[in-house]
């Protein structure tokens, strides 16, 4: 198949990676790391095993790539505004659009420019950080959960799950995406929020009983939230305390957009907070932890 | 009258130094600041007028002072744990006891260790930082409102307050302390919490939108908590709105919880927010949002 994968930082690098290794045609949309990845290819440490890629396709521009089945999106949400560049010319008429992006609102903004039919979604759970130009770090997971934007049924999704599952990925098509993209958020909600704001890892907010008690109440506020939106199942309220259990097992990790932080770029907020905090007034849920929380990291963000 | 001041920062050694230029018989316990002003005296830079007082008497230790007929209390809350080793030697039959410090606890303290007749509590509004040693910067403000700690009537607190009115100090003996405290907690929680957290003074917080709403909508839960508490006169809703608007003049104003954290010491988080929400609580109200904060501070804290 071919693909191309445009935003192929951490997240775009790797699963690129993974993809072209199980021989799909892989096309790269670069910038950073374009001159060492045509130099030198690609390598991947990885905690399932390293590899090396010693030819990649690299561009610097998407018109150099052409049409392709399908886009992977791995961009930054803050650079959503260059959706319609970076993407058009990658678009014949049966061209899929999977974007593995964080938060809410990918889907929509993709659907308003390129017509909902070609859109799907994937939420990543993949543990992974960027080395020097050309090389990723993988540290651990890396489970794709995917699913239709607005078309019925999981057949296209379930191809795509083939795809990435021949490749070795863990990959799951699901009925309600929209439920997938809030479980997540029930995570990154409070760990991304708190550990970019604190500059503290997941260790250091689970070890003292207030911040503790602070992320399950606020899970609980996504919980609802989620909830409200009218999803195929409703969330379990049970699922803060299950998750916070499973995080003390992550040490003193740092959540992306903490990582975001420490490397000076912009914080994901409108996808992670913004978005879903309107989602849940819209039907009439208030989420006060969560807006006191965004309203911390607009305050430290702005200039 | 004979008058022991205890606890003397920039609040202390500021209503201290007023107190003796009146004419009253002022003693200070002293620690930081005892070399300085036993050799030069205690200076006080003021927007009423700078003044020097070149004979002072100060004191390394409370049993030096002796019985007096007033204690002022301006320790910070954190070292309330050394009340009675600082107290009890200036005690007489008829001494009277009466605290400036911010927050709730005080009095409840102070009446556990000396008997609840004896005490009385002030609450502040002064603008004042140390200098150098022999110091102080009283830079706007300075109005006191006093009353009983359970004495009823205000015949007492009338008396103390003609003295502080005498010093030249706007000063009020209301009937009921406890709303007088809570309206204060209603600027300090979110004030106080904010800055420090954020290190950012008061107008940056104010200048975002989101932190403003945040900054409101905290002080309605302040509100709501006090007035649980059976307050003679409830603290009307609009409370928030005006108390905001007038914080808009105090420009890049630190409050003194932002201070203490520049200056390195402790934060009188028990005080200011834990003694609050567990009043709250007591009384089945919930305040999340002053509850984040207070979490997020201690976070901050964590050694």
């Amino acid at each position: 198949m071919r693909i191309a994968v445009v935003g192929a930082g951490a997240l775009g690098l790797y699963y690129g990676a993974v993809l072209q290794k199980a021989g799909n045609d892989v096309h790269f949309l670069l910038r950073r790391d374009f001159d060492a990845v045509m130099a030198n290819g690609l390598t991947i440490y990885s905690v399932n095993g390293d590899f090396h890629l010693p030819r990649v396709k690299g561009y610097r521009r998407a018109d150099e790539i052409g049409e392709v089945d399908l886009v992977v999106i791995g961009l930054k949400t803050f650079a959503n505004h260059r959706y319609a560049e970076l993407i058009s010319p990658l678009l014949g008429t049966s061209t899929l659009i999977l974007t593995l992006q964080n938060g809410l609102g990918n889907e929509e903004a993709l659907s308003a420019l390129f017509g909902e039919k070609r859109i799907l979604g994937g939420v990543a759970f993949l543990c992974s950080n960027r080395g020097v130009p050309g090389v990723v770090h993988h540290l651990g997971e890396g489970r794709i959960i995917l699913g239709e934007y607005t078309k019925k049924g999981t057949a296209r999704a379930e191809k795509i799950a083939a795809l990435f599952a021949e490749a070795g990925v863990d990959c799951k098509a699901v009925p309600d995406l929209k439920r997938a993209r809030w479980e997540k958020l029930v995570w990154n909600i409070p760990f991304n929020g708190l550990c970019a704001l604190m500059m503290k890892p997941v260790d250091e907010l689970l070890s003292l009983a207030a911040t503790r008690k602070l992320i399950i109440d606020m899970m609980g506020e996504v919980i609802v939230g989620g909830n409200a939106q009218g999803l195929m199942k409703d969330m379990p309220e049970t699922l803060a305390e299950k998750m916070v259990i499973f995080s003390e097992n992550l040490g003193a990790y740092k959540p992306s957009m903490m990582i975001d932080r420490i490397e000076g770029r912009s914080l994901e907020l409108d996808a992670i907070f913004g978005v879903p905090l309107e989602a849940a007034a819209s039907r009439g849920v208030a989420m006060p932890r969560v807006e006191e929380l965004h309203a911390l990291l607009q305050l430290m963000e702005k200039r």
